[in-house]
């Protein structure tokens, strides 16, 4: 049976990526508290294509993946994107894994239990020299209290969910629940999935106390990271939902050295 | 050239509903202020199928479309829905045009003016006796301030954007307008696109005395409905965004006489 | 501390249904091969609330949830709905849950072993008689092959992903699994996470050998589960994302007998 | 009234981006052929904030875009940045445009003419010294038809439909339409909102006769931009939403210099 995708191309243009995108597996992640968790993922997977070939082999990617059985961690990335290279006889090989990762959280007074949801991502990238390059992103549900909103009313303050995107690149691995605990920590107020009444007061009133522009969110996180020597590199957005509006309020920091390409 | 739709069918089963789906389409919808205004829509356009035919004539429906150039107002709606019916040899016809619409709406005490959207929907249908049965839908943001979380609170209140959805049947014909004014007016407080601070102030303090569960919500614009004579059936919800959960809050009533069919 | 929710209301009007919508939980579904298989579902609870209160207690859905650490089966929703409405101290209740859903599916010739992805939905309800409704969904990706494309044409014939949702009533437990297969083998062909050349070979030939119209996929489905004693009730959709066009054919077939509410 | 923005803020971080996102808003777009269109867009509009102010003035955004009633084309982005700055007292504005545009097409043998709609976005951004940098995007739905199952089967081959997205930024003004003319010669064929049975056929067959990978449609999409002396810079992409799989096949290719920043 012919082999197209391994015929000759004559166009002599190589191609950056090419691959899957958009399909969903179920993986393992590595979890602070329990070792792993188990969740859902959307992944994209690409390779190079040098100019003498005219297509890649789409079938091994999802092949591969069966294989392995992903147990996603930051340290087994590099081990995936080799894997892709040679299957794929590529010089570069590039992943994205999106997932919401779960974290028991008791609410502030009652300690009642709970599980918040974070969208997260992986992202990883090994070159035709074998670096490799690891993003981890994580995506926080915040409360946001309107510092104007505060100082100019009699009473009252308006606020509104927000959602604050922290990538990050790092010289030694980080936990995804490190980077969402200090994105929490710099919101007017973290988010809950069960908040009993002493639980509502004190989330009211801490918000209240701690009103914060999306501005405020973004330089209060990049203060943090700036001072954190194992960060080499952070992008961090914030964006609310106003409650005043139908449009977002946004801003967004980035800071850092890029890996050499 | 043979057509395929046109033979018979000898499975003996009438289809319900068959046409297209998502098709954007620009148009132009009845406007209280100005006339008319220009808008996107998506479009859904629907047949019924008599058991001895094999398919329908796809084509006709967005050939129908792009000769009457649709400006589309409720009382347009069933010459459009007879059309559909004679074009397609059909019993009954039924369409769905979702499309945002646009309001210009003065700050509350600036008066800056400003564009606010909602996104509406208007639903139609013709059945075999040539009844029309027509549906209104507004979707109406809003500011919803927790009145649970202002009691208890030494100071402040949670609060946040939430979505008021509105479907009428209705004897004589209602503006959008009179639908989303309807809404607003039972919110904590209303939504603005453009606001300056001695507005922010306003609607600050204005929702913080006005605080409403999504319960007391839709309640005061079922209460409003159910005292208007023109209004024989409606469908009410509203979903708050919640600024202290990652989830949303909700609440549905639904009343009235549905068209025997 | 005051419990506002608990207050009387005075508008005397009782809401059809109140809760919380859009939560994300990890579940445990029951699985045909396997016993259980985690996900992670969407979860939209509500119950109704008598006229007399001012409010429903939102954290108890969710901390109802996070104890029961639900394992999700068509037989444990009862018990679920059940439980809702003691600790809601209410007459009906309401659930719907979606999930991805994975099965292990071979390529048809080489064997080759992939994962599939579903999208599945339970709806679940108990009225004040105590009477369970229960709605199974499935939303199963397709090949389908045009059969005036096909006929018209020297040569080819225009094919494309369609997605069917298949909601069924039934009188005793149904597998998701057996409502996956019973759409797969009414389309042109099924759809593979893996295929090896001899398989894509085998799907191509076995797809356009097999050319169907949305109306032809409906109505397949529809005199299967007409001929099924076990099926009370479905609705049947197809949506096709036609390779020629940007919008989708759609048909549409529900028949059989709703519960009594 | 106390303006909290305007204060002194000593965390000494400026912001790169901070502004709105997501409003809508209808706009008119230049026209090749009829002048400009009415569409609705999805505007971001972000300026940078020094070190020493605490916050931006949100409301300005949307105040400035009401009054200019916006006809938006290439030309005019360079005023409408300028005008950011300056009522920002902003060193850099940066704009993102997102919008459905329709062309007038009619269909290939029977000449019935139809509306076709493409997502396009107009990226410009105003650096510190003044310099404008613009970037056009159309995203183009195409028929694909696969030349591996083509050659392998002994009938038909599997096709569906993709979408193309392609980023450019050139020396002189180019036409939305020229770009996406470009991109539908490189497709295995175009498609069509309205096509009669005479033109399926003519669709059907000219996509058989024309199989092409992912990898095809962007090389071919790139070797046309290469040769074209006015783009300076490209990015291009094609998905495939496969008819044999629940996942897309992807492709991407960039070329040329970034305007340095």
């Amino acid at each position: 049976m012919k082999d197209v995708q391994n015929e000759r191309d004559h166009r002599n243009i190589p191609i950056d990526k090419v691959g899957i995108k958009n399909l969903r597996y179920p993986i393992r992640v590595k979890d602070r508290r329990d070792g792993t968790q188990s969740t859902i993922a959307s992944i994209n997977m690409y390779v190079d294509l040098p100019q003498e070939y005219k297509g890649t082999h789409m079938s091994r990617f999802v092949e591969m993946l069966h294989l392995i059985k992903p147990e996603i961690s930051l340290k087994k990335f590099s081990v995936l994107l080799e894997t892709m290279k040679q299957n794929l006889d590529a010089a570069s090989a590039h992943i994205e894994i999106s997932f919401p990762y779960f974290i028991e959280k008791q609410a502030p007074v009652s300690n009642a239990p709970g599980l918040m949801d974070y969208n997260c991502r992986i992202i990883g990238s090994s070159n035709s020299h074998n670096e490799i390059d690891l993003v981890s992103e994580v995506n926080v549900p915040i409360t946001s209290v309107c510092p104007c909103s505060k100082e100019i009313s009699d009473e009252g303050a308006h606020n509104q969910r927000g959602v604050v995107q922290l990538q990050t690149r790092f010289k030694k691995f980080i936990w995804l629940e490190d980077m969402i605990e200090m994105v929490e920590a710099c919101a007017s107020c973290d988010v809950f999935s069960v908040l009993k009444r002493v639980d509502e007061k004190n989330v009211t009133e801490r918000g209240f106390a701690n009103p914060k522009f999306v501005e405020d969110v973004v330089r209060d996180i990049a203060e943090r990271l700036m001072a954190d020597d194992n960060i080499t590199w952070f992008a961090v957005s914030a964006e609310n939902f106003e409650s005043i509006h139908n449009h977002s309020a946004y801003a967004q920091i980035t800071r850092g050295t890029l890996p050499a390409s």
